[in-house]
């Protein structure tokens, strides 16, 4: 089936909203018959997931208050990608801001689109094992009690309806298959620059 | 642990985009702390996302055009939630416009969030069965080309890196736990008005 009837071009695009956090753009769009019509979305530099795996099986998880929800939730650290930033390197800064831990090995399992109707992010995934402990280093404004806990009560929270954070139910989708051997990951050591952070 | 210090207060709101699609508030908000910080986030009404079972097994999916990522995605049928609608409803509505079936049986897996960071938004995950197929009828400047695929397939896409539509990656997670008696879901026989779509 081709792609071609589907496809819409842009015709105009302004930057409607220039915020301090959120950037958001109106396009003016043609579909392959010449119709025309507008698309409102989130202009995003995109973001990263880290499933954190302790050598004892556990998994490092946060619980952080959602502003748009009201609600505290909890999900696999996760970060938007600095300017200039590879993922793996967002990946890697996140993890040892938000949690203190660092990774001897890395695996990227994807990427995941959240919001595609209004949004460009897009979410890649990354694996860390071989886990060493350290001090968080959060932003100002950015408050995240952490939590370590088995893949078992994870699953039980998502039976429940009690885990709602859509990265984090990929994460522990991911997890599952690769710990069955049903969906492969490839690991690689982490860079010799992240080995100690406290190199510039 | 006690969620109080990770709680953020309301403390002024402001209306900052009001677009033909896209509505964004800017609060100032303060923490337990009193120190003082914005939010600015998408006020979405929420959204429902269905997956279709046919009585043979295979799923009902679609591929759309999404503007934001420039590419087409593979997903199950979802969309917004209209003024006054219950989600439930919205469901009906959702799976018989842009597919055109119609099922005998419902179950609703629970929610989720997809873009916590900046936007109100919920998901609500509903599964449909006994499906009976119809006539879609979309909205203008709605184009989706429908595929029946098997979970399989649906799968072997997700473990190659091809399957990355959140929501749909949550419906494979939700449609696999199903089928293996893992989740439960509970089902309800489609409301009467819904049996006879052309009532009003």
């Amino acid at each position: 089936m081709s792609d071609e009837r589907l496809i819409e071009r842009q015709c105009a695009s302004e930057l409607v909203l220039a915020g301090d956090f959120l950037q958001v753009r109106r396009d003016q769009i043609a579909f392959a018959d010449g119709a025309i019509a507008q698309r409102e979305y989130v202009v995003h530099p995109g973001a990263v997931v880290i499933i954190p795996v302790l050598d004892d099986g556990r998994l490092v998880l946060e619980r952080q208050y959602r502003y748009p929800l009201g609600q505290v939730l909890l999900e696999f650290p996760a970060g938007k990608i600095d300017a200039g930033e590879s993922r793996w390197t967002a990946a890697i800064r996140e993890l040892a801001e938000e949690t203190g831990y660092r990774a001897r090995e890395w695996a990227c399992a994807g990427v995941l689109h959240n919001a595609a109707a209004y949004s460009t992010e897009l979410i890649e995934i990354w694996f860390a094992r071989g886990l060493s402990a350290g001090p968080q280093s959060l932003d100002d404004g950015e408050l995240i009690d952490l939590c370590l806990m088995q893949e078992s009560e994870l699953d039980a929270l998502a039976a429940a309806g009690s885990l709602t954070d859509a990265k984090t139910l990929i994460g522990l989708l991911w997890l599952q298959k690769w710990r069955r051997g049903e969906w492969a990951l490839t690991w690689q050591p982490a860079p010799a620059e992240a080995a100690d952070p406290s190199t510039p």
